[in-house]
């Protein structure tokens, strides 16, 4: 760790639930790359008072997680556009007081369904199912209509959520695939999370997978999910949630100090902030 | 350094004008000691939104320097026995989001009266002068006031400072000293200050200080001022600023941490914090 000064720049995150993650990830990074900044975790129960400290205080950074999301937008300064895409804020950059709030989960999700050749012609013009109707659905059904996908679905169980996501984005709500064979899978569920109660399961029948072109997966802990190690078996097209989690937090990174790691950095700080400690 | 998480603790400090020494003496401590915190120093142009993101953010404690020390006043929950004593706060600490404010340069200055022997009898009953009327000049004269002296004299050019300060502790105002000889004098002046306009000066006569039985100076870098080193050459009692912002900072640190470093401990992180970087 370099030694903290008082001109060592400050970034946080907000949450509910705290992890270790964003703090691990950052700081590593910030070691490697010789940057004075410094990153930590915290809660509140006042998001106000909370935003308006980040900015009287001079913070840097803040990244924004469950449940705070939605309720920042009223706080802050300007919605840069991947923000606006899909109204819902998990980065904010602090620029002498003026606060903007990105999304680097949006951005995230665009750049691998690029990079992956995830295109409505490289999945056969087949139908998109979007798995879950949380935040992350909600990032990964924007970034598939702007990359052109227009035969989306929405597969969530709960309704009252479902529906209406669904209707957003000019989807189609199923509670539950049945004969649907979407060509690209994304399960925005926990399913497959290591320490969920669907730990060992997968989030769809074996024969949506095997019916499918591409997989693109959200969950990042384990890297190889139960889907992840079925669609590598059957030699489908594969993103996984570390790849989406590692270049979220690269982009924030990127975003906070401007500095970009490289590839070969991210991995290891993404490795390194999963370490059990 | 200690690997920051999660749960690592914030320190913070709040100053018009930061310079490094909090930073480097809290940081020093926490690393000999073990302790799992972290400390930085900071500026605001907005006090309400800054005391108000310290209390969402659970951050544990904010040493308060110039020139929030009164303004804060308004904006904690409580003001504990020390920081009444002078309505001046210089240490926050935050319990659950309940905000209590100390002064522990008061509490020093209190403290190294009693431990050099320095009360109305030790000094033979004669006057004591304080010089200045700054915020440290104010705790100086309640812990005079409340460890007995009774003949106190204010000595500011600055008449719109001084007059009132006097009248608030019962001692005279002069604009200088004149032909007056304290038992005791106390300079809360920038003179003899390192890197200040009057860095090799005196803040007194040499013969005031002859005449004096104890001296005791606020001015903590260099520790050898002219002031000690005349009253050190004379063989008069001598406390230093360097013993005061030790004594105050390591009050701080107990405050936050619950955890009281050695002498031995405070003497090195002073140093260290000292220490050109």
């Amino acid at each position: 760790m370099t030694v903290i000064s008082k001109d060592t720049q400050l970034c946080l995150s907000l949450s509910g639930r705290p992890s270790n993650l964003g703090t691990r990830f950052h700081n590593f990074l910030y070691a490697e790359l010789g940057l004075d900044f410094v990153y930590k975790a915290f809660t509140t129960d006042d998001l106000p008072a909370a935003i308006g400290g980040i900015r009287a205080l001079g913070i840097r950074g803040a990244g924004i997680s469950m449940p705070y999301k939605e309720d920042v937008i009223a706080l802050v300064d300007e919605l840069e556009a991947s923000a606006a895409a899909i109204d819902s804020v998990n980065t904010i950059v602090n620029t002498g007081g003026r606060l903007v709030a990105h999304n680097t989960d949006y951005l995230a999700v665009v750049t691998l369904l690029a990079e992956h050749g995830i295109t409505p012609d490289g999945t056969g013009r087949g139908p998109a199912a979007v798995l879950g109707s949380g935040g992350m659905a909600k990032a990964c059904l924007a970034a598939l209509r702007d990359t052109g996908f227009d035969d989306l679905l929405v597969v969530a169980r709960n309704e009252t959520t479902g529906v209406p996501l669904a209707a957003q984005y000019g989807a189609r709500w199923l509670p539950a695939l049945g004969a649907e064979r979407p060509a690209l899978v994304l399960n925005a569920t926990p399913v497959g999370m290591a320490g969920g109660p669907a730990e060992h399961d997968l989030p769809v029948a074996r024969e949506v997978v095997e019916a499918a072109r591409a997989v693109f997966e959200v969950v990042a802990v384990p890297e190889d999910t139960p889907l992840v190690r079925l669609a590598r078996e059957l030699g489908r097209t594969v993103v996984t949630g570390t790849e989406v989690a590692a270049l979220q937090a690269a982009e924030q990174f990127a975003l906070y100090t401007g500095v970009r790691p490289s590839p070969d950095q991210v991995r290891r700080a993404g490795e390194f902030s999963r370490r059990p400690v």
